[in-house]
């Protein structure tokens, strides 16, 4: 007997033949997906524990948001519209210096786990400091993530010694490896500019041996490009090339300036890239060469990047956003089409972050991560091809059921996981001193 | 005494100064607003025949969406990621020569009125064929609109002889002036590519004889641009300024391929420009040099676009694109900041469309088009900066209540004035035959 039956639906895999099923049930035993077929309305259903009726909606693989920064949903709106340097150093660092701690990462990580998750975002792959709290706080919120612990030759939140920073990551490493089903733990070294070459080729040392992803914010801006071809007469890509860092479980953030030379390369080494098109935009980063990218066969996922530069989590606004940026840049309606783009956000998004044998696509034997689409609704009618209002028209408010490994955490637009207004009424409070200190 | 009463708000004016009231009240009397204050929770409130509490929400005027083809929504996410000929001409040019009749106009204006209004947008600019029954649809649906008869030199739909459609175009102003409260007629010219410089000319004399707005497509693409450089040699603008149709009341749609003399002549001529940031990405026409224009002092309102190329009419999108695309290509986080973008969408739009003295912000005098926001969710927590959250946090379903005139046309984000399932239904029905013929 199945433990969950899901029937009623469109079925949008994102396998590897993007096949969509119409009119079908989905079934789940012991957190996996069973089976997937055409049932049409009236046909007798298999057994199940429960039985939800999808309406008549859409069911696809929960979303995974390659890149996160979550206890910076505290930092939301904070500053914008500012000069990078002047919206860092006057705002965010200063805020991060004097409000982050175990409790207000606790505290954010598990605001952005509740927004995740009510928009349809199963799986993120995090970083930041006091990773340990945020891991605990996003275990218990019931999302899935690659959480990676902050690496950077700086004192930092929790790493107040930068001589400690590598050790205090494989500390990191260590209590979370294997610790908890929906929890791989990584590390997360800042950027080439920010960590010294010997940091980062010991960071990446560590993370291989113990086999985890290094996740890294590469050629984000043009300052950083010119900065380290200045000091090591190297693009970043090729700088990080030879420190031998560059392999297939480095996760290259932002690539935002990459020249054919730094693409092939990345191609070469098998680097999986997150594309953060929205944070890259706001602030002013520029415009990834993701339609090359993909034409060399690199595995791209989709990040939205913390709260403080988007302004929020929500991973279907990203898909629209990517699907349209690169067509006006390129002047080319072909490149990054709606089923590319919801790759992106869901079965190559998986295989970026090391995790795609497991989800990324409602395939028999993957992990129960499913979400349901409420599709009666005027902004989604009428519905001629299920991918394209996957990508062009639906928003994350419009996912109605979330499970994560078999278990339901959003029902019915409802977290289970959480009680969210206390958990919103704690940010409040928290948030009134971090709001009057930045004025 | 008040007919409605919102208190509890924070009030985003959208007001020259863009004044922003805290734990604020806002009185509603004979259509218009009559009072807006600040109130703490537990003041005595004023009397009111209906007081709404707006539950530490956001009051906001209704947004101004200065460009749509409201039936096109019939035709949403038919054909993507097309070339734009191949898109035009083997799916929308044939899907509206084989279903757009008076009952499909009807229907699709229907559907796209009540996305508009369940998305906060209380006023649109559009312009489409069988503009009559669009106009009898939006009005039912207590939209407020600027309805614009199509005019383009070749057979169009209800308008099968185009030697009349200058004449067909006036009988709709005749219809239209002054015959309800809400609408207001306009001539919609398709471009200077598809109407002859007679046309033009016939066209905007017969709008300005009525006093009503003149709107067309200029300088959407880069092949309209060269083809007007290589017949008239000149550009889209100088051609049209050549024609003598250029003035504060035509509204330039789009704008993408203008350069510095274009704005400059757009500028003192006084024309306003449509925004459509979602629509020229996703048909991948370019980047219009808006951030030039905003300099040049040119009234700029936001648009959508139709359905059939944005895929959705959410102007709360449209605002965090329009914010953030300007940033990436320029370069500039400076550029297009939370605050320019929102009077993009609200004032600047309702000037844009020449309705400026009655809508577009939340002043006393002014109609009551207004919008409740309910900011309590994950997504919009913590909240340092209202603006900041409208444009880069928010989404249309934070939309709570919708109140054109005086009148509530969505409480509780449930449409009054209609039956959301059975259009729906309807609009399933009528489209399972586009859908089939399209492929």
């Amino acid at each position: 007997m199945l433990d969950t039956l899901f029937h009623n639906a469109t079925v949008v895999t994102a396998a590897a033949d993007f096949a969509v099923f119409q009119e079908a049930l989905v079934g789940v035993r012991a957190g996996r997906i069973e089976r997937i077929e055409t049932a049409p309305v009236g046909a007798t259903l298999p057994r199940a524990k429960e039985t939800v009726d999808a309406g008549g909606g859409l069911i696809l693989p929960g979303l995974v948001n390659t890149h996160t920064h979550l206890p910076m949903s505290l930092f939301r709106g904070l500053a914008d519209d500012l000069p990078l340097q002047q919206w860092l150093s006057e705002h965010i660092f200063p805020a991060e210096a004097k409000h982050i701690d175990p409790e207000a990462v606790r505290l954010g990580a598990s605001l952005a786990a509740a927004e995740l998750l009510l928009s349809g975002t199963t799986t993120c792959c995090d970083g930041y400091f006091y990773e340990t709290e945020a891991a605990e706080a996003v275990e218990r919120m019931g999302l899935r993530a690659v959480m990676g612990q902050g690496v950077i030759d700086f004192p930092a939140p929790g790493v107040p010694d930068p001589s400690r920073n590598i050790d205090h990551a494989e500390d990191f490493l260590r209590r979370w490896k294997n610790a908890a089903d929906r929890i791989r733990p990584s590390i997360f070294c800042h950027s080439p500019y920010t960590c010294s070459s010997a940091t980062l080729i010991a960071a990446k040392k560590a993370a291989s041996r113990h086999g985890v992803l290094f996740q890294i914010h590469v050629a984000e801006t043009r300052m950083e490009a010119d900065q380290i071809r200045a000091e090591h007469n190297l693009s970043p890509v090729a700088y990080l090339d030879r420190l031998g860092v560059l392999d297939a479980d480095t996760l290259i953030v932002h690539g935002v300036w990459l020249d054919g030379e730094d693409i092939d390369l990345l191609a070469a080494r098998g680097c999986p890239v997150s594309h953060n098109p929205q944070s890259n935009m706001k602030l002013a980063s520029g415009v990834a060469p993701v339609a090359k990218m993909l034409q060399a066969g690199i595995r791209v996922g989709l990040g939205t990047d913390g709260c403080a530069s988007n302004n929020d989590l929500d991973l279907f606004a990203e898909m629209d956003t990517a699907a349209k940026l690169h067509k006006a840049v390129l002047l080319d309606p072909t490149v990054l089409g709606a089923e590319q783009v919801l790759a992106m956000a869901t079965c190559n998004g998986a295989r970026a972050i090391g995790w795609g044998d497991e989800i990324g696509s409602v395939e028999v034997g993957k992990a129960a991560d499913l979400i349901v689409l409420d599709t009666a609704a005027p902004h989604l009618m009428p519905m001629y091809r299920p991918v394209s209002h996957l990508v062009y028209a639906a928003r994350g408010s419009d996912v109605r059921d979330v499970m994560v490994g078999g278990r339901f955490v959003v029902r019915d637009r409802k977290l289970l996981t959480a009680d969210v207004e206390e958990l919103m009424d704690r940010v409040a409070v928290r948030c009134r001193t971090i709001g009057t200190s930045s004025k």
